[in-house]
């Protein structure tokens, strides 16, 4: 169960525990089918299988299925008044399949569920399916089921699927101290591109910030080099989410799950350049950078023995090493003067600072 | 990809087309791991496998998984002003595992993407869950995943999950000429529910039509029985589908994808009996029989040389034979005067006459 964006941390951290008391998954014992409930970027499900004859010799062998689904609402994630149709018909896909990547997971499918006014149904419907088409052949996905309705507010629904080879998918809950800390690409860049985009500041000039949110790349391969999938081999990540709510907020669940703390080095941040034309806007890099959510980078720890093998940048995409995991509860940054200062969750939702 | 309940029925097919055009899926040959894509009540996704050591001697052969999504929202599928809570959570459930048991399935698990207003999530938000649990124990289901949003209408996503033999799911698309058509239960019955609650009509005497608008019984035991999974053995049926959008819209669903036509006849309709104390209504039990929305019975055929296997009911739930599969499209009603009919698909939403 993922906090979704609207709301402050502790009302959504509350409706999730009620949602957790009130339906709790089944122990793993009773339930041979699933590897992984309630609790990660998304569920894990074996195949219950007794006898397979190798009937099928081109099909790979053990792998499980990961499952997650997401929602992207009028109001709360875009508006349709600044945001064109076909960059949510994109961006919708591309996000819910950010939480695949962060399982190590590749993706397969997905399932669409479309809730709209019928005045979205002619040219804006065409458009956004043309975005939805771009991002699935893109990603490799084929769309198989859905549901659609009419309702006031255009509300979508996309679940997910993908596959990883059997027990080795990335998890929130296995990274232990010592553990150093990575993050993908700039962070920061999608806050900062909603920050234009709402303001009309559409030049060319900050294209690349303006990608980052309308756009936002989703590092499948790195995901699936990162759980051994692609090359098959062992897993290199110990744990992994993408940060989809901002830095603190996502490293906090890992802590969280993992029942371990965190130091960060502020100087080690991929911040986000803010460029010149914005000075006005009195943008904190470091605070778009520790809180700006939607930026769907990687965020993985590995074991400090296998730390090497982690290159600066794979496949283009560049990997920084900011920090590591550590005792205790809590995530501390330490600033470029040494101050210590303890990181509390802000992750925010755009459209309601 | 399902109609859904709001619109007329060109309107949705409309959608759906262009959905379809944009977004077509793939090939079977160029996907190994998908069985079946859009267009029946549930996708069907096949373990990818090579060799895999019969390691786990416990588990069951050969199973593929069914998944479907269903959208349950606010103004559109229940009122908030007349339906309580704990019903729209037991029913947002039933309802999403009613696609599952059209395939034959054995559901397993569910997601839940709740999009809810702050004032929802205090006492509203613990009865819903517990009609949502409810269903789940009496369904045998686990929650795996979710995402939560502040959004002014509830807005309720659940993507569901099951079990089915290899190659025995139940499907709309293998009905042949010559096969028998059956329903279960009584059909009009949840529709009659609804003028009832609406009107709050929720005497004692009216209970049982009230019971299914509110807690639809969802036959999975008779799914699984048709689909050859309990007890294990060959398909029985074959095509099916659930009657939520009405029987003359469901049966048209089977008679599309299978390129045929049906006959009914009137007189054999299990149709609702609308109670005495509702007679000012003017409800016309045949109309209900044909259109009325959300019963959730099963429709299926059978081959002629089968149908003597189909008993008059099953676990307590009634099988009526009620008409044939014929060449050619379009369905015929037979009235008991002998007189014949176009019967046109007008499943209806029961919000919007």
């Amino acid at each position: 169960m993922r906090t979704g964006k609207a709301g402050g941390f502790l009302f959504e951290a509350d409706i999730i525990g009620k949602i957790r008391r009130a339906l709790a998954s089944p122990a793993a014992s009773a339930a041979p089918w699933l590897r992984l409930g309630l609790g990660d970027d998304a569920a894990i499900l074996r195949p219950c299988l007794r006898q397979v004859a190798p009937r099928r010799p081109k099909h790979r062998a053990n792998r499980e299925w990961v499952l997650s689904c997401d929602a992207f609402l009028e109001g709360v994630h875009f508006r349709l008044d600044v945001h064109p149709a076909r960059d949510i018909g994109y961006k919708a896909l591309a996000r819910a399949v950010s939480d695949l990547a962060a399982m190590g997971g590749r993706p397969r499918f997905f399932l669409l569920n479309l809730a709209l006014p019928a005045s979205r149904t002619g040219e804006w419907l065409d458009d956004f399916l043309a975005g939805v088409r771009e991002a699935s052949r893109k990603l490799d996905m084929s769309v198989v089921g859905g549901d659609t309705s009419r309702f006031p507010q255009l509300a979508i629904n996309i679940t997910v699927g993908g596959e990883v080879p059997a027990g080795q998918a990335l998890t929130r809950s296995r990274a232990r101290p010592g553990d150093l800390i990575f993050v993908t690409g700039t962070l920061g860049a999608a806050q900062l591109g909603l920050e234009l985009h709402l303001r009309g500041l559409d030049r060319r000039s900050l294209r690349l910030a303006l990608a980052a949110h309308l756009h936002p790349s989703i590092h499948l391969n790195l995901g699936r080099w990162l759980s051994g999938d692609k090359p098959s081999g062992p897993k290199i990540a110990s744990a992994a989410i993408d940060t989809s709510d901002g830095l603190s907020t996502d490293l906090a669940h890992i802590c969280d799950s993992s029942g371990v703390g965190a130091q960060i080095l502020a100087g080690r941040l991929p911040m986000v350049r803010v460029p010149k034309e914005c000075k006005r806007l009195r943008l904190d890099p470091q605070q778009l950078a520790l809180h700006g959510g939607e930026d769907y980078q990687l965020l993985f720890t590995v074991r400090r023995g296998m730390a090497y093998q982690i290159p600066s940048q794979y496949q283009g995409v560049r990997i920084t090493h900011i920090g590591e995991i550590t005792r205790g509860a809590g995530i501390e940054i330490v600033q470029e003067n040494g101050r210590r200062e303890r990181l509390s969750p802000q992750g925010w939702d755009p459209f309601r600072k």
